[in-house]
């Protein structure tokens, strides 16, 4: 089967991830060439060319895929493609104690210079005041990050006709914010409708765990993806797979549920796939299992359960080869 | 000041933290070797030696320690003292789906054999067949784990003269179970009575993130740590260090909440010790923080929030050395 | 203006609350008389006439409603339209400390004879078996219940174009599954789109606090309701009002958040319409609040706070009379 | 058996439930009548004895209650003794959402009067300026609210030899602030220590669910209960009765897990006491029961799991007779 690569420029943008009428079909296999806008619906040249909230790319109908299978999505690239990025400069006010919220400063943006040359972030001198900007903080002003990009929001259309804002998740992914969603990750999605409907955007030129200023540094993104369609492999949460590790997603408040979502669906896998029983994998996740917080600011947090692949048996032939 | 190293053999257990009768009067500066007993309360021969529940080496009054300042506990070496150790083997009820719980197995114990020479830990097969012990489940047989020794439960007396049973955790420390608590780690606990009053026990050979299977592998140690006191360093969370990073610990229910005590306890410490105001420290966490789980398990889950020092200003003398 | 009253028989039902083309457009200040089937989809005759899972009759158009207008449905008549009803005979593994869950017994389904000459239900027997349900244990052969008739689920078309689960709820309404939305009572929704877009349906003949059997006693209703427009009243949250009590609706997990949703939308509503300051209405709600649980069973979980109306000021004319 | 009427006058108060030694020993049966001081520690005279902090009158033994019993506490009287109390003004920030806390006036105290001849609670404008003290703001000034005295703290010595703040609460009972333990009501506890050690304190004129103020109208209180000791009765969580209602008690966080705990203790009861089976308390649970709101302000949130004693089964004689 010879893949092809599609280049994709959209037009349109949604920020519902859902049963929208497909911007492009593309073959089990297929690469798309696409870009993203940031979060506030700006695009390479930082024009606002769509109103913001995590505005989506697609959806893309992948052929072959049904209900009850898995849309497997593989990262290939993830570059920001301009030279500035935005960020919250106040940690959010539901992950601080309540009495503590009264001694934050007001909400307000910082700019960010984004180099992908040399792989770094350091925050920018505004050259003119805005309404809602700030400069970089003194103590901040030689700060230099490396660039870790990767993508806040992507996901299937729900099942049951659901059409849901890009500003939460769930089953069918959406607004995860999980700094783990890099470029050469795999990741395995439930499809819910026919043709899956991949949705992809809100692209971060890095984040920190847990989202907490309710941003990563935001930048419009060139993105290029693979779908491939795993028939019958039925899944319930998000997973995902890099070099080292396999992880289950989970989407819910409180944390407390979003572990147990991910922690399930992880030994859940381990069963399909690994043919561990669950005293086997209970065993080996109590000793090894590892996880990370996604967002703790979206409506829904997300949490991820990981396992290193080094202390997993082979796994037979999967259908994802 | 010439600092002392005490040598301690304990003689009894206590499984609250709370205001006891010291065991041993230590100054500032001083440091102690002693071992712990297993959270079943086995002793270093695998006899057991006291009822169960996280027993506590301790309390050591720690001179010049008062209500206000932090006690600074440097957990110099942490080493299993016998062969073999226990883990669960079940993923508790608590962390899965509700409705997935009624597929577990039953609770079951299982021995790991502990190699300090090589380490590494094993599972190992029962010599013969005992009530609530299971042999390793087949798919396990040839598994090995690194050793990665930590303590589970420390922490100095609370305040308002309350006893807090070793099963939990709070301001004062406690039963956190946090893989991050190993060797070389440095830790700041706020001391509510005269002299602290630090207890320590609970051995663990390794740990996954969260001590899901309600167990690391729990075995005996030996131990040596090294107690200061820092003066009108006023916390109210437990803080820690090590080589790369300052860590704070909030410990509640649900993890949002200790989510929240762990966040803004590092606020304040960013603002005291590193001279960032809450904007430049907001800033800064949202795109370098990073979250670890202690536990999932106990009656107060522990949730541990992360920045890497070299993104941070140089500390003036902090008193801390 | 005259008010009209239109007889509307359902053709087809969602089981989403959204954007979908109305069935029916109505003047502001009509009322309508129609049918709901039941969560099952079953109508007065018992026949399953739509899939499950809650479907809905609308939506209804209600002329000049708006954006940042509240829909103001009074909710003229509830009345069960069937001699059955059926409802489930286990707690949900959710409302169970996890380790108790594995004690349960299996889920089934009860059946329920309705009798709104005597307003009361009682277990009934099967006339054979059937899988899935169960006839009344022995200890409740002889139970009566009162009638409370209710509607578990309805509200408005969400925002951002949104079309959410009618298994789940939110600032829009939806699943609810709160028992004091009975007859009389009057409810005010978030107007997010043109016309509002009303939907109602799964009817339930009685439910205990928290709906955690994960049923009321489901059944088809003939309903009545009126709806008005409050032009300009901007709400967050569903409000409602009976004859004693005004009182504000939170849907999310965990119940936390609901209360501080509810709480936060009844300090605005007396501030609002009342005319208490904060410091008023928080020294009064203090002292005098009720909370009522809606069900904590569904993805989103219903707190309501409520205030009793002797405590509160006269309102000027609030555009709802 | 004659029982005994002890009146006594309390010394000393104590900040924690716990093993402190008994300042009366009374017998199964036995009455007493003694006083309690406000949460802040002030007496009838409105004079400071004790540091504030829900300080406790008691502990008193109670012969013959060993571990594995039940303590069966009578509230017989409850009566506010002196004429003033004091409540807070603003709702606390954890009911609130996050981002509406910054809108929070400054927390104060306001004064009330309390006539118990007239059965009413008004509030007092201050004689002069004091520090942290405001007037009753004008919209209040002529509210009157009937009295409706409950104590807000009371328990026995917790396991494991624990001593626990009066702040939170726990299976041992504590800080619950449930507005339901009022005069005339039956509570159960479990006995954890020989003697029980009963403790009781935190009165409140009034207070509305949730003391989501942080206080009801506090005052110091004239109290008689009567402790009667049900042997072998075990019991994991406060357990009460009123005319009309059998309850249980859940305190933890969040809110969903005190739900869990009430909702699965009342199954236990149903089950003991009343010989339901779990099939047959689900699903009258599931149309009858009802859940109240102790408190969301503490360390521990209350609820409350009400079930209707007139659909309830005849208990056998059940030991408490």
């Amino acid at each position: 089967m010879a893949m092809a690569t599609h280049h994709f420029r959209p037009q349109r943008y949604y920020t519902t991830i859902g049963p929208h009428e497909p911007v492009l079909r593309i073959a089990d296999g297929d690469s798309v060439v696409t870009t993203t806008v940031d979060s506030g619906g700006r695009d390479a040249s930082g024009d606002q060319v769509t109103p913001g909230g995590n505005p989506q790319t697609g959806p893309f109908f992948v052929e072959g895929a049904e209900p009850g299978d898995a849309l497997v999505v593989t990262l290939d690239q993830l570059v920001p493609n301009r030279r500035t990025g935005l960020s919250g400069t106040t940690v959010a006010p539901g992950v601080l104690d309540p009495d503590f919220v009264r001694l934050l400063p007001e909400f307000a943006i910082m700019l960010w210079d984004i180099d992908t040359a040399t792989g770094t972030a350091r925050p920018r001198k505004l050259d003119e005041p805005h309404d809602g900007l700030v400069d970089p903080p003194t103590p901040l002003e030689h700060l230099v990050l490396p660039l870790e990009p990767m993508v806040g929001c992507f996901g299937v259309a729900p099942a049951r006709g659901q059409a849901i804002s890009t500003a939460t998740s769930g089953p069918h992914g959406g607004n995860m914010d999980y700094r783990g969603f890099a470029q050469g990750v795999t990741v395995l999605l439930p499809v819910a409708v026919p043709g899956a409907l991949f949705h992809i955007g809100d692209g971060h030129a890095t984040q920190g765990d847990g989202e907490i200023v309710g941003t990563g540094i935001e930048t419009s993104f060139d993105v290029r993806f693979t779908c491939r369609v795993a028939k019958g492999v039925g899944i319930r949460w998000p997973r995902g797979e890099d070099r080292d590790y396999v992880f289950t997603v989970g989407n819910a408040r409180p944390l407390d549920q979003a572990v147990q979502h991910a922690t399930t669906e992880m030994l859940r896998w381990l069963e399909e796939d690994f043919r561990l029983d669950l005293r086997s994998s209970s065993t080996l996740m109590g000793q090894a299992v590892r996880y990370e917080v996604g967002n703790v600011y979206d409506p829904a947090y997300t949490m991820v359960c990981k396992m290193p692949k080094r202390l997993l048996p082979e796994r037979p032939g999967d259908g994802r080869g």
